[in-house]
Formats: structure tokens, C-alpha cells, sequence
């Protein structure tokens, strides 16, 4: 039997109607299905990849770009959102400098450093084919430190980011930059007619390139490397926003194989995020507005995969607590 | 400052642009406005309120009546999903025999004991208006005991139960009991019609009554009264699915000061909740297809109050970690 089908005949054992905990049994189905045995406790880890951007330079985003390196201090000294909520969560945070404009000396932040921040994107390309490969490879070598993780939530910090993820999307998916652009962390109307204009220069600029090089920031090609890796390890990948769900449409381009283990949070406001969900063939367990980033929608979705296992772990049988089964 | 605006004004000077924890900051906020202070911690309890119903007897449920005691010893035991769901969510559970067939002694079931099950609202009065009195003061007996607590979380154990809140839905909205009727647990299309004829009668039956004695339950009027009791208190009262979301309705009716301390926790597929939370002016946390009952949709919720509480509690200002604040 299946994985996915043992954890379904343990669900429909307990003491309730069958399925009536809906997409809570559906998720850990699927959590079994990617191990590849019902999990009977869920180890977590939320990885948060900093980086910053070329593209940031024109005005695509309400902060300024040392806000990037700020947060990584912020996060490193446990007072950012994602720090609290990976609390909350039982979770363990890792932090990563993807390429920050000047390298981030921490002690528990992992120096990736891709390069000092991307080239902007709406001139040509962000990176270098070589500084692409590099970053899938270091995502994948995390990946495989985190083997013993049951599930690995991305996370991501870059001013500047959703404009790469929406000039990532567009190409990948063929859509007009205008359906994809949204506000991002705060951007009026103005701001997003920038973004769209600065999305349309990309993809011009950009035309027969690949993809995740040209228009990705280094935050993203690493997190694509991790989801790779841990497709290949059969570890589960909670998708945050749209930066990281950008970054699972570029990997699942790469190896289709990421498909199979990705679980959605949540769905934030960013049209583009609906757009990779669907093309990713996702439907987020939230939808709470969240817009931050950081791996804090991920982390607040965790909590329902710990239930989702617990119940198969300490919930009572029809048979242990002599529960008349209706057989429905 | 009121306690909503000071909650506000703490979110926005934390790390992080302003509102981007979307609806977990609105909800915050909607604590403090509820217990008349920002919160720094949370102590919940979820009360799960079991009774028997007459209107069992006409083939309503996919269960025969006796799953409600047999599910009451499966709470005592602790292994039924809310027992595991509070646990994971750091809650008390108090468990409430508001009126089974036969009494259910065990030390950690309070007894109330409105009667042994109501009577068939199919054929008149499912209660006594004595009965209807004595469970509405029981329940504001119980939130006074609670008065220490931040959050009371709604449950409910009842065969038949979703008949005699669809009922009870119809009545106080004056709508179709069709479009009030849906699967309950587990019923066919036949099942659902008989419960829509059931419902229709019961309507006939008790045409001029008042609508929570002649068509409630025990466990309805009693967790009625709980949050008459919360609302008095200023304790925030987190609904779990249609029948503890009716009871609150019935509840406003009696006092409109309910409906400021109501959170919904999630929407469950039964046509009357979305009817109920509308009525209410209410929108869920989660929408998980959950059709299970007990408070189990509440305990997945709490983690996201929890959440809230804690952003506010320990995360860093845009002052203390040296953040660049756009201001927006």
C-alpha cells in the first residue's frame, strides 16, 4: 500500500466521520505521500535567503536597499516576524546571505554570497550562468544537510524581490508583466506602473536568456536549489508568498520532480502568486492577506501540519474507544 | 487611546510594513478592543457541550444516537480530535454534559443535565422554556467561572444537532430551510431532504414559540448562555463551526453586546454557516472544509490568536533594531 493510502485508512479509522477534517486530512496524506511513510511527528525547519537587487535602484519598492542587510540584523537577533512565528511553530530558522550588497558577518547567518547584490535586471541580465549554478548548488547541499527535516519552509528578504519574482513569472508563464505586478510590500499606483514598465524593460532586455539567471535574484536561485534538493531527499517544501513560490515554478522548469513535494501556505495579494499557484497546481491552506514575506505566512501555516500528524499519532481508533462506526 | 487604536499603533511601529500581516494584525487588534487591553499573552479554553436531541429518532443523522455518549467517554479518555487539537494548541478542555440521554458520570464532565435529550422539535417544543432558562444561566454561570480567561473556544457533541440549528438558522433568519439544510456529518442527498422536511415541520410545529427553546438543543442553549456570559466579561468567544455559530446568533438576539467579542474560526461546507457568520458579520480564519464539530475547527484556529498576541509581544520595533521605517 501507498504511503498516501496507509495514512488515508488511519484517518478513516479514527473516531469521526470519514473526511471530516477535510483539507487537514488531505495535507497529511500528502505529507506521507512525499516522505514516503505516515510521519509520526514533523520536524521543521524555515530557511530565510537574503539578497539584494540590482533592480532596486529603480524605485520598485517602498524601502530603501539597506533595509535588506537591516533585516538580516533584525533576523539574526531574533526580533524579526519570522523569528516569533518560527518560535511559535517549533520551527528552526536558518538564515542565509544569498548575495547581500555587503556581505553580513554573523554567526548564524550562512555565507552563500552569490555576489554583492544582482545586476539590474531591467538592463540585462542579474547574474551570470555561473553565479545561477552556484546558487542551485548551494541550496542543494543545504538541502541535503537537511535530510532528517520532515519539512523545509522557505523564506525570503530582498528589497526589490517581488519585482525579480514578477519578471520571473511573466517569462515563465508568458503572461502580460501587468496581470503579474501587484504592490508588493507597500507600493502605490504610481509605484506599480514603475514596476510594470521596469518588468516590461526586463523581459526586452532579457529575451532568449534563461529565465531564473536573468531576471532571478540570488535569494531566489538559491532557494530554487533548495527545493531540488529536496525533491530529490523526499522532503516537504512549504512554499511562503510569491518570491518563494516563484522560485518553486523556476525549479519545477528545471525538475518536475519539485512538484510533488510542495505544500502552499497561504495566498498573498500579489496577483502573481495566484497565477504560480495555479500553474503549480496549488491550493494555499490560508488566505489572511499576508504580504510580508520572510517565511511568516509558512510559518504560520505550520501549526496545521503538526495537527494534521498529531491526529494521525494520538487520535483514538472507532476500535480503541468503542465508538459505533457509521462506515461514512 | 482605545485598546483597538493602541494595538494598531504597537503593530505599526514593529518591523515590518505597515499591515502586512494582514488579517493576523486586524485580529489583534480585535482582541484588545475585546478584553479592553492589548493582550501579552493568551489563555484559552475551549468548552465542548454535549446533549442528546429527540429529532435523532427521525433518521436525521448518519448516526445512531448513542455515538453521543460513546463520543463524551472518547473526550474523557482524551482521544478524540479536539482532546489532541487542545493539546497542540496549548488549551483546557471542559468538557459539559448539558443534557444526554443518559447522565455521563465522570470527574471531568461537568454535569448540567437540562434533561435526558430534548424532545423532537419535529413535533412541538424541543425544551421547556424553564429548561431554555436554566441552560442559558448554567453557561453564564460557566464564563464567570472563565473570567480569567482571554478566549473561550465553542464546541459542541450532538447526533442530530446540525437538524436543530439548521431549524433554529431558518427561524431567526426567516429562510428556506433548503437553503439552510446540508450534510451534517456524513448524509446523502436523501438524508438531506428528510432533515429539509424535518426542519419544515419542526418550523410548523413551533410557529410562534421562541426559537431557542422550541428548536434548540441542550449544548445549544447552554453555549447561547456561555457567550452571553463572555460578552459580559469581555472574554473573546472563538466560534467553531454551524452549531456553535448558531448558538451565537440566538445569543445576539437575547444581547447585541455578543456580537463584540464573536471571532469565527473557520467556515465549515454547511450551507446554514456561511447564512449564520453573514448574519453575524463575521469572516473565518480558515476555510478547511472541516465538518467535524467538537471545537476542533476553534483549537486549529488559536494558534493564529496565539500568533497575533505574540507579534505583539516579542518582536522588535522599527526604534530598537535600527530598521529604516518608510512610514508606509
Amino acid at each position: 500500500m501507498s504511503a498516501y493510502d496507509e495514512a488515508k485508512r488511519a484517518y478513516d479509522a479514527k473516531t469521526k466521520p470519514r473526511g471530516s477534517l477535510g483539507r487537514l486530512e488531505e495535507l497529511g496524506c500528502r505529507l506521507a505521500a512525499i516522505r514516503g511513510f505516515v510521519p509520526r511527528s514533523l520536524e521543521a525547519a524555515i530557511v530565510v535567503a537574503a539578497a539584494d537587487h540590482g533592480v532596486a535602484r529603480e524605485s520598485v519598492s517602498a524601502y530603501p536597499q539597506e533595509v535588506t542587510a537591516q533585516m538580516v540584523a533584525n533576523f539574526a537577533a531574533g526580533g524579526a516576524a519570522v523569528n516569533v512565528l518560527a518560535r511559535q511553530a517549533g520551527a528552526r530558522l536558518i538564515l542565509v546571505d544569498a548575495g547581500l550588497a555587503v556581505p553580513f558577518e554573523h554567526a548564524a547567518v550562512r555565507p552563500v554570497r552569490l555576489g554583492p547584490g544582482t545586476a539590474s535586471l531591467a538592463a540585462g541580465p542579474a547574474m551570470t550562468a555561473e553565479q545561477a549554478r552556484r546558487g542551485l548548488e548551494a541550496g542543494r547541499e543545504l538541502a541535503d544537510e537537511l535530510r532528517a527535516v520532515d519539512v523545509v519552509a522557505l523564506g525570503d528578504m530582498g528589497i526589490g524581490n517581488t519585482t525579480s519574482a514578477s519578471a520571473l513569472t511573466a517569462a515563465l508563464l508568458g503572461v502580460e508583466p501587468a496581470l503579474v505586478c501587484g504592490r508588493g510590500t507597500g507600493l502605490d499606483d504610481a509605484g506599480v506602473a514603475r514596476k510594470v514598465a521596469v518588468v516590461q524593460r526586463a523581459l526586452e532586455a532579457n529575451r532568449g536568456a534563461d529565465p531564473l539567471a536573468a531576471l532571478g535574484g540570488f535569494e531566489l536561485v538559491f532557494l530554487a536549489g533548495l527545493a531540488l534538493g529536496c525533491a530529490a531527499n523526499r522532503t516537504a517544501v512549504l512554499l511562503d508568498g510569491f518570491i518563494t513560490s516563484a522560485a518553486a515554478l523556476a525549479a519545477a522548469r528545471i525538475d518536475a520532480a519539485v512538484l510533488d513535494v510542495l505544500i502552499a501556505s497561504h495566498r498573498s495579494p500579489e496577483p502573481g502568486h495566484t497565477l504560480v499557484l495555479e500553474a503549480l497546481g496549488l491550493s494555499p491552506l490560508l488566505d489572511l492577506e499576508l504580504r510580508l514575506g520572510e517565511g511568516s505566512g509558512a510559518a504560520l501555516a505550520l501549526p496545521l501540519l503538526r495537527a494534521a500528524v498529531a491526529i494521525l499519532e494520538e487520535m483514538a481508533t472507532f476500535d480503541d474507544a468503542g465508538v459505533t462506526d457509521s462506515g461514512r
